[in-house]
């Protein structure tokens, strides 16, 4: 179910530019896969590509229209339905994050099919998994783990992609969530998958591979998430990760959704991360910190960093702002 | 969807004793809802009830043909439909733990919708759940949990609600698997729900109650368990433990399906088991240890209880053979 490029951007009637964040992502990440953006009548993002309209992009090469914005409930808007049927009579598929399915939308399904393209919702998996059957498989494994949901696990998998291939290292970003999907053009939502096989589905994510190459695994959720640590253990015993990347928002003063839990301690997070993966990987070991600063000032960040450096002994940047070359270094 | 009882017990054409497993343990934990066995010519398996064909068991007031029997693959024989459909023109549901949905037979389907019957496949949900909120609710938890798949956390969590109220407590055993669901006449399947939602489905399983209540919990899996900790986690979470009990199987010599994964230390899976359950209730505590010594010698068996009892300081029972009563003491 690989997700064809080159993309047209679709930013719908985004009511600001963070509505348009999937779309951003996409860009940032994969720009040599983004002929431009399409944006309705009252879109108030710019994400910085060329505008095009839907004949343009076509004509242009464009294979998927990517659904890239989010309105309020995450699902399709009705205002939206129309650009979508130009794009499959002028030969696109569609790729979605939202909800609902593109399929439930009678007009869509039947036009895919008398068109003969295809509508992918990379919320749902469209495949059955095998229970993990917990063998080590060559090739190596990185896995962003977190404090909290949303504290850059994927932007940090991502950053860590991009350095290794740029030092000729072989490796590959791969996706367990709806916007890293849309990134990668493949993947798995791994929250989506039923419970006996999430770490079945991270297996299949990540098969055997050459000996020094690198899967770059994202995570998702916390194994201090009350709400989705399950999905969280279940993806770390799935990704035998040799390395782990622990990502932490330090301003957040509850977990994501759940005002009465508070954020744990590092140390503790990296610990209990670590004696996890060691059930399917002995020589797991967390090998950075990564965290975002966004929301600091910068004398502040720099401190922070610096002592949760010397705190755990490990390379700490925020990725955003620094990179991750410390990290990969550590790695070599 | 409460399978309504009394229930007719279908033991088909059971190879042997054992593929008729659930149906002995629906028969054993709540005879008084089990009218009789239903056996198809060529049936191995006896459950010791009484013999009834389906005329004479609907009759009787039987409600619900609960297929017991499970033959190689765990699937629907075509054998069996003929009576299933009888059961259904009695005016009988059918209740089945099996992986194929008995409503993907069209005889089956057509049939229930015709005389209004229900044909309820335990293993999967019909319900969707919210995301688990992680919010303190009244009334007090049990949860049996494991070293290991298949140790016995069913039969202990049916023991220890037994003995409760035979001591007049108010208890309630809370099914997490298919045999679960048919003894308790509801439950949830957690292994089949999306992972997103396994904490959330323990707690519409296991809801706001009495302080002085007891929900005795079945666990699933097992945190060390390389297929399924996902589950056994997101399980412990929403299950918001006061109490867990610790089963065991001491003979095993590997994890359940997985011949390269050691059986966890009793004293390291305890206190695995108590510090994730502490992220959603800081009281728990194991209350208990429940070993399935059926394949020991009975001395080497109260050796084995003895030494545990000693090493951890807990109560240590062979449910089976000793009733569960040293645990349940520990509560009160």
């Amino acid at each position: 179910m690989t997700i064809e490029h080159p993309y047209l951007l679709f930013l719908g009637d985004a009511a600001d530019p963070l509505a348009a964040k999937t779309a951003q992502g996409v860009a940032h990440w994969r720009p040599e896969w983004c002929l431009g953006q399409f944006r309705l009548p009252g879109c108030r993002a710019d994400i910085g590509l060329p505008d095009m309209t839907l004949e343009e992009a076509a004509r242009a090469g464009a294979r998927t229209l990517v659904v890239g914005v989010a309105n309020r409930g995450g699902v399709l808007a009705p205002t939206w339905v129309a650009a979508l049927e130009t794009a499959l009579r002028l030969g696109m598929d569609i790729a979605s994050g939202l909800h609902n399915r593109l399929g439930d939308v009678p007009a869509l399904a039947a036009l895919a099919a008398e068109h003969g393209r295809r509508l992918i919702d990379v919320r749902h998996p469209t495949r059955t998994f095998e229970v993990a059957n917990g063998r080590k498989r060559p090739g190596k494994r990185l896995l962003t783990v977190g404090t909290d949901c949303s504290v850059g696990k994927m932007y940090t998998a991502l950053a860590i992609e991009k350095e290794m291939r740029a030092r000729g290292m072989k490796a590959d970003f791969r996706a367990t969530g709806q916007t890293g999907i849309l990134i990668a053009g493949d993947g798995v939502s791994v929250d989506a998958v039923v419970a006996d096989f999430i770490s079945g589905a991270v297996e299949w994510l990540s098969p055997a591979n050459d000996p020094d190459h690198w899967d770059v695994i994202e995570g998702q959720g916390s194994l201090f998430h009350a709400s989705f640590a399950g999905v969280s253990l279940g993806l770390l015993h799935g990704a035998q990760p040799d390395a782990l990347v622990l990502c932490h928002e330090p301003t957040r003063t509850h977990m994501r959704g759940l005002p009465d839990y508070g954020v744990p301690d590092l140390k503790v997070c990296l610990e209990a991360n670590e004696a996890a993966a060691r059930l399917t990987n002995p020589a797991a070991r967390c090998v950075g910190i990564s965290v975002n600063t966004s929301q600091m000032a910068p004398e502040a960040a720099a401190d922070l960093l610096a002592r949760i450096s010397d705190d755990l002994g490990l390379p700490t940047v925020d990725a955003f702002k620094d990179g991750v070359a410390p990290i990969v270094d550590r790695l070599i």
